[in-house]
């Protein structure tokens, strides 16, 4: 944090009162006054100014809500039109693309069934290019309402330049993919790792609304994980974000994408379960369709013996990792999510077992394991709200 | 963080300026408001009051350092005279206690070889409350000199409210160990895990000075990990800070003493060394001497076939767990430290070797792994500095 001066401290009062409507809204002035400590005086002020810039507006007026003087009780919301931003989410075998509104509201969605793995980064920002702008005519929008985009992808991902290291989805090479995508669109694009925009998501809309600090953990293509520590994304060196697809499940155990073994993706992921169950012959080798994991979910679950122990599996594969997830890291919240839940309780109790047969006794009761099957807008309101974040970014959070 | 008033400001810049000083003191005014960002005329202001506080001093003047001017340049320091305080470090088989200045210097210091693990914590406390009297009383100075205790100490422990809810010191019940050492002598105690309290030390003073983020692994009785994230220390829920040696190496392994299978310190830790030097055979059972380590290392050390062994497999365990912990959270350094790296390249080139196989190709660039062999002052500095910390926090991360 830098040093402070009235500019920072307006800055730092303004966020506080934009925040508290945000999570709580609608909500009266003098309800946002006790609850950020603010006189009502300078909260009157603030929404004063917000309201003139048009980032929050009048979201109900109850007549005799203020009892003692009998003067309506005005209520105020994040003004949904304040902003337009984009969402892409890449996955191995489709773009999902959603326009959205300042509160995270869906405007327009699109799903481009592409194999994106086979294409080089230029090609992809090209397709993505084409998607966005259907998507945004789609919401009846030109793009110069566009405030920007955000780009959801597996992988080691650098989210403060916007640089993909290594993807399953956009391969091995460094690919500054953010501005590949900016210069075709002309608005800013972020870039950032899927499991890190869940966690955005979660904070902002969903199971984390209340919290400074959780872990999700999404289970997909690949094991991915974003931590909100004390209200902000945790991000390593060079903006990388963390990772629990490449931890070791088992020394020198299976081989894994990433060229390492023993990873828990090679064990728990859609690719490692498609590895494995061609392994074991349950499916022929190297047929790449992108239903080949849904037909073995379902093979699964109408009780084919071999395929439903795969999941099983993967479940406890994925509860042990959650659970030194718990006794390294001690989030008071985990929270799993991600298509891999598709499996139910095949997958869920296992996994649960787990956890419960390998986490610290004592850690126990301060630790919540929840599961959130988002529908497909998760990943939209997803990659839509890293931009969103950026606009309403705390100052003592901005990273640039 | 809390919302801003013309005092928290004042409390920020204030922050900024005792941090400069403690981090690249002795430091010249001019060289403080361009490393802040603060006009001269703030920085004269609020040196002038630390100085009458007493908090800092002048440390030099260098006749003609102005080489414009032709003044004198004054160099400006912590005085180590401002607070006198107390680090105390419990391990299983000895109580350290050092009296330090506000510089993390060493005024006295103290060992009482104590098995402290087969005391009940009623008897411990009564034990550190002695140590911590002598050893004041060592250093020429009174209790009422004193503005508080740090007491750091293996476990899962609770930094914010001084609770130990399970530690190989002092057992399975939680006890609020803090309140009754603060009860006894009469000052501020704050409790934490030993990791941390190195994670402190090394911010404060060692190999993180000049860094916002890193891991320190600490390798002792047990495998303890301590993270500064954005400069902050890293707590989980209910103040309990991170945790390396009960992670999963073998899913089902060894038993470990926290009652689960297969953890790390079943396999890296003095503690589970010694369990697998009994069980080959090479030590006798129970015996609970605290040299036993020693002698075994020695062994190891002189060629002994089966007691090198172990040290390597220890090395490649700890290796995998590094490897794990870069791949999951890509901290830009990872410190190792401790005790148990007292086997020299025995221990460390089967680790560095683990690590480079089990990390991912694409982080390698961006992590540090550095080892820090610190004396007995990183313990007694630590523990010490957990205290003055305290004192000198940043507003916005204050925990009360």
């Amino acid at each position: 944090m830098k040093t402070a001066d009235p500019e920072l401290m307006r800055a730092i009062n303004r966020y506080h009162v934009i925040d508290t409507i945000r999570r709580d809204g609608p909500i009266a002035r003098v309800e946002i006054a006790a609850r950020t400590d603010l006189s009502p005086a300078s909260v009157s002020a603030i929404t004063a100014q917000l309201m003139e810039e048009g980032l929050i507006d009048i979201h109900h007026v109850a007549p005799g809500g203020d009892a003692v003087r009998g003067r309506p009780r005005v209520l105020l919301g994040l003004n949904p039109a304040a902003y337009t931003v984009v969402g892409v989410k890449l996955t191995a075998f489709r773009i999902g693309i959603a326009v959205t509104d300042a509160r995270g509201g869906s405007l327009s969605s699109l799903v481009l069934p592409i194999r994106v793995a086979r294409q080089s980064p230029e090609v992809v920002a090209d397709l993505v290019e084409d998607g966005v702008r259907r998507c945004v005519a789609d919401a009846g929008l030109a793009m110069d309402r566009i405030s920007g985009v955000g780009v959801g992808l597996p992988g080691v991902i650098d989210g403060i330049d916007g640089v993909s290291h290594w993807s399953p989805v956009l391969g091995g090479t460094p690919a500054p993919f953010a501005a590949a995508v900016s210069r075709r669109l002309g608005v800013p694009v972020l870039l950032e790792n899927d499991a890190n925009l869940v966690a955005v998501a979660e904070h902002w809309f969903g199971l984390g609304r209340d919290q400074t600090a959780f872990a999700v953990v999404t289970v997909e293509n690949t094991i991915g994980l974003g931590l909100i520590v004390d209200g902000k994304l945790y991000r390593g060196a060079h903006g990388i974000g963390p990772a629990l697809g490449h931890t070791r499940l088992v020394p020198g155990g299976l081989p894994c994408r990433c060229g390492l073994r023993g990873c828990l993706d090679a064990y728990a992921s859609d690719w490692g379960l498609l590895r494995m169950a061609e392994e074991a012959g349950l499916l022929p080798q190297g047929d790449d369709a992108p239903d080949r994991i849904e037909g073995l979910v379902q093979r699964a679950l109408a009780g084919e013996v071999a395929a439903a122990a795969l999941f099983r599996g993967a479940g406890q594969a994925i509860g042990i990792a959650v659970s030194n997830l718990v006794n390294l890291l001690n989030p008071p919240r985990v929270i799993l999510t991600g298509e891999g839940l598709r499996a139910g309780p095949l997958l869920r109790e296992p996994l649960l077992e787990a956890v419960a047969e390998n986490m610290l006794p004592t850690l126990k009761d301060g630790t919540e394991i929840l599961f959130h099957s988002w529908g497909d807008e998760m990943w939209a309101r997803g990659a839509a709200t890293i931009m969103l974040r950026r606009i309403y970014e705390a100052p003592w959070n901005a990273t640039t």
